[in-house]
């Protein structure tokens, strides 16, 4: 049986050794550049030990894997733009290292080049994987926009928020999964649990981000903690403190929320008391559990071999208890 | 016989119908109105009518020809955005609308939507024709990517600026002819000869566009006579003179082109007096005339029935003597 290092390894050599072009260089260079700067790979790695769950012959699904995680890195270099984001993984982002048409030019090439990559299935199956892909492509695009338009909001409900997630981050590891189904040679029943799967872990994933960011362990989170309160950032437990807080808790929120200079320690400090006041902490964890939970769930009824259902399992368990 | 005009009315319905998706509105309502904002149609009847070589059911072209016209006005949107553009035939430009990072987004669903349409061939066929979709996209970014590079070079050679056409505007008319072969059923040697019509058409039809600019009739051209003098655009003529203006000549030339302030119509006089004395008009005409004969030259070489191939001809016979 591959080993999910085994898988990883097998698809870094394969991303590192994609150019995605030539000539003229300011196109290419920057592809080059976001798809080097790493990350966990959780995406393709998922599409690969999809299809293991179903054949041995997992290389078929490589390129596959590889469009997903293009596809993903084509959102951030945009995505980066439109947020004006200084740094990207700890290096500038693309539109600061060279400029914002650049960023969007080489975004655009990007997702050619997904497609490029996703073409590489069975013929039988081109049509079945792009019009999935595709469905997939738009609600990514969606889900950005909402982010956007929750931005200048503060009335944003809990379910608008958890639809929101949905769509940006959690339908692409949905179909990652449903990907190295479809390749591995899934039925119709398998392809759909392992969607279902991959988007429940994915709104578990990101709402354990959004926790992390607060009560992560500083010595093991990669980033600020306290960032996003620090940036006033929408997230699960913002808004669940704006739909919980009354009387002085909201004014002490709104305080916060609304002062343009501040001492940042403070400010974390603040609102996180605020948060445990409210019991944002436990109620987050609660919903972050009800989401694996559910993810799990569809992963054990996925019709497969036992054995060769373990790594994924496995892979899943330390999706949710990553601390950083 | 379907004459152009209908396939053009059936088209124009088609486009119109296509809501493209509903929410968030802020994504999609821009695609809308970019797409009805009209222009020529001209790439998407290319295709209706390269699918009507070979067959009556040309219909089942619709959407796939939509796609590119889709794809072109998702260029359009991200090249606006680069240029800077205030105005799009003659009507706000989406990020001028609405912002940027609409432009930027409702771009990026515009492109998976044009996938979408693609899709709609037979299934049999898909693999071919998104491969050279593919192809070709990926060259219009490149021919983008250049077109700006030379906006800082002075020295940009014919062959340099011919080969940025190419890729910028011509693969797409090629594609859009060869994307009608491939769904009427023509073999490969007329779906090669189709694109090689369409790449030639293409390059005389943009030389065309910057000889309109300023030898066209004012009471017939659409934009001001003179523009792209006015703004310093490197135009074929403008690379052609730079290559030969010599002594006087070049310093003038160069005056002209350092110059901060200056009287519109003066300048215009000028630099056109220029190219009068370097015969540029009359070497253009002959460039433009040498790319659409060797379109016209692959059209007749296409097999297919006189009778079906009369009105692409005639087509292509209103692209070269348009005056506007």
């Amino acid at each position: 049986m591959t080993t999910p290092e085994q898988l990883l390894q097998t698809l870094q050599t394969d991303i590192e050794q994609n150019t995605f072009g030539e000539h003229p260089v300011e196109l290419y260079e920057p592809i080059r550049y976001i798809m080097s700067l790493g990350g966990k790979r959780l995406r393709p790695l998922m599409t690969l030990m999809a299809a293991a769950l179903y054949t041995d012959e997992w290389q078929r699904a490589l390129k596959p894997a590889q469009a997903v995680e293009v596809f993903h890195n084509f959102t951030l270099m945009h995505d980066d733009i439109m947020d004006r984001a200084p740094l990207r993984r700890g290096q500038p982002t693309v539109h600061e290292k060279w400029n914002s048409n650049i960023a969007i030019l080489s975004g655009d090439v990007m997702l050619v080049r997904a497609y490029d990559l996703l073409l590489d299935v069975e013929s039988d199956r081109i049509k079945r994987v792009l019009t999935r892909f595709n469905q997939t492509a738009a609600e990514v695009c969606e889900g950005q926009q909402l982010d956007m338009n929750f931005e200048k909001r503060w009335d944003v409900s809990e379910a608008e928020y958890l639809e929101m997630i949905r769509l940006k981050t959690s339908v692409l590891l949905g179909f990652a999964l449903e990907l190295g189904g479809i390749i591995g040679g899934a039925d119709e029943e398998a392809t759909q649990l392992l969607y279902e799967a991959g988007v429940s872990m994915g709104v578990g994933f990101q709402l354990k981000d959004d926790l992390l960011d607060v009560y992560g362990d500083p010595a093991k989170f990669g980033k600020q903690v306290g960032g996003d309160i620090i940036a006033n950032k929408k997230t699960f437990l913002l808004i669940e403190a704006l739909e919980r807080a009354q009387g002085e808790t909201r004014t002490e929120l709104d305080k916060w929320l609304n002062k343009k200079e501040f001492d940042k320690e403070e400010k974390v400090k603040a609102v996180t008391d605020i948060y445990d006041s409210l019991d944002i902490r436990a109620f987050t964890e609660q919903k972050i559990n009800d989401y694996f939970s559910r993810g799990f769930d569809c992963l054990e009824r996925v019709p497969a071999e036992p054995a060769r259902k373990a790594p994924l399992l496995g892979f899943a368990s330390q999706l949710v208890e990553r601390e950083q």
